[in-house]
């Protein structure tokens, strides 16, 4: 039932502000009444969406929720008063709820003497909202650091020639994990140069239906017709050189989860500053000898130094390869 | 039958200089009746081996080889004329013998009035002996260039500090792909920088039963003391700064398989000479920032000139990514 009610949170909205979450309501004989699912701020909690599901069937179940039922009221009516009034009889959830705010479910349906069991398969809860985990233990957005390199460690030819260095498969798979996250990051130093739009498209062109926030840091100006500023999504342009200025403004506007895309400049300063999470670096099968290094000085002298990370993935796509890599507890 | 013969056939030395051969002898019935493989210069070929083991019973039998019996005198009496000779009814075999001086075996069997049926699974046995094969075709040995380096193009840190870019299990397979080479080859530049012993070792540091000769080129004289002299295994010092000229020497002496290990000038030389087949690298999930580049100058400049290689395969090795990528076709 809790594989059942995971998978139906992984159908949620990524890169939404809420967590994804499923509910399965389960009678005493072990079938499915109802299910439901959260599909984004200002719609129903997934409890709330199973029990319109199920009517007057939900007395007397079993509720199995992702997220333990949230304790305040929001947009919606606190999920567990709203469980309780249904008349279910036992919940079981994966992640306890990391969030101040909303925590409280658990011990509220106790009181009222519905039995709760807490932390079913709560890993494979929480990595489903690894990064709102994050935002909400931490107060700062998950940071994913995007790099296409070839495999000598270059972003450009000498003559700074650089479309294209990894091929469309993965080019096509930067634009999928743009529309999972919150906000796509570059500073000016890229927005001037490459002159990117940096919205999450298919290949045939269109848009995603959610787009990322484009942030553009930096103290420099972008020219009028910057492509970032055409309208196709919203852009904030942020004018400071601090990675932490910008993280905050993010986590105040719920963004969860920041795709960084550089340049080497904006990259160096977040890891100097310990903000960047994960790697995830698309190595091109590609020699070029010279040119611009993909990654720039991070003030490391010796090997004894080197940041050594933990891949966590690698998948081949197209001819490139993508490493995913966590940057936890490096220092 | 043939598939039994093909995995005969891979017990044989891969650094041999004779191609790995597998022989199953059945009755007509279907029945194994014997099998044999080659194990290397100096023993019985294949179909030796297996007609030794079946005896009388070979007679009205079929022969299922991975190779197209040889028809000349070397170190043992043609094959084809020891199948002839037993009574062998049928002959099956997989690649057709590149090499001319012992190819003719279908032929003379055939005009014996044998049977004979080539091409069966041909492509699996040519991969068994890609290299060997590609030494009979071309007259030079397969170049396999490996190469460390850290996820953004570093061998070294600004230090000059390089011990260890790649983790133990990384290395370790270094060693063993090494005990598969009839050569490892090295600059003078490597030689003096790292004095590597370039032997092929066991993780407990024991040495693998057969040794790549080691061999350095370049012009500068090695010092006495140079752990490559060590006796561990053959040292060949070939007093060259062209490419051609070692494999030439290393075709003289039948190996087919050379592992380049490097450092950049040798490695940029035979990259200039278009003498590389294949690539392994070894990519470790580490930031340097700066460095020494782990691939020199290549001549390129614009990324429309860049070389383009293809992934054949990639592997986790402990935290390390082996990308195996072919150099074919490139030009």
């Amino acid at each position: 039932m809790m594989r059942r009610a995971l998978a139906l949170a992984a159908h949620g909205p990524r890169a939404n502000p809420n967590p994804r979450v499923g509910c399965v309501l389960a009678d005493a004989g072990g079938a499915v009444v109802a299910a439901g699912w959260h599909r984004g701020a200002g719609t129903p909690h997934a409890e709330a969406d199973a029990l319109a599901a199920a009517g007057e069937r939900a007395a007397g179940c079993t509720a199995y929720v992702t997220l333990e039922p949230c304790n305040h009221s929001g947009r919606t009516e606190p999920c567990a008063k709203a469980l309780y009034a249904a008349g279910v009889a036992r919940v079981v959830y994966a992640q306890t709820d990391p969030n101040r705010a909303a925590a409280g479910g658990a011990k509220w349906l106790r009181r009222k003497g519905v039995e709760v069991v807490g932390g079913l398969l709560a890993d494979e809860a929480q990595a489903l909202n690894r990064t709102w985990t994050h935002l909400v233990t931490t107060g700062r957005p998950w940071v994913t650091w995007k790099l296409a390199t070839t495999l000598d460690g270059r972003s450009a030819a000498a003559d700074g020639s650089s479309q294209w260095i990894t091929g469309e498969a993965a080019r096509a798979d930067v634009h999928e994990q743009r529309s999972r996250c919150g906000a796509v990051l570059v500073g000016t130093g890229t927005a001037l140069l490459d002159d990117p739009q940096l919205t999450a498209r298919r290949p045939d062109g269109s848009l995603y239906p959610e787009q990322p926030i484009r942030v553009v840091m930096g103290e420099r100006d972008l020219p009028a017709g910057a492509r970032v500023l055409d309208g196709a999504a919203t852009t904030w342009q942020l004018r400071t050189r601090d990675p932490k200025d910008v993280l905050s403004a993010l986590a105040d506007a719920e963004v969860h989860h920041v795709w960084l895309e550089g340049g080497p400049t904006v990259a160096a300063a977040f890891m100097a500053a310990d903000l960047v999470d994960e790697l995830v670096a698309y190595v091109a099968p590609v020699l070029l000898g010279r040119g611009r290094p993909s990654v720039s000085d991070l003030g490391i002298t010796s090997i004894d130094h080197a940041l050594r990370l933990k891949p966590t993935d690698i998948t081949l796509i197209g001819d490139d390869v993508r490493i995913t890599a966590s940057l936890k507890g490096l220092r």
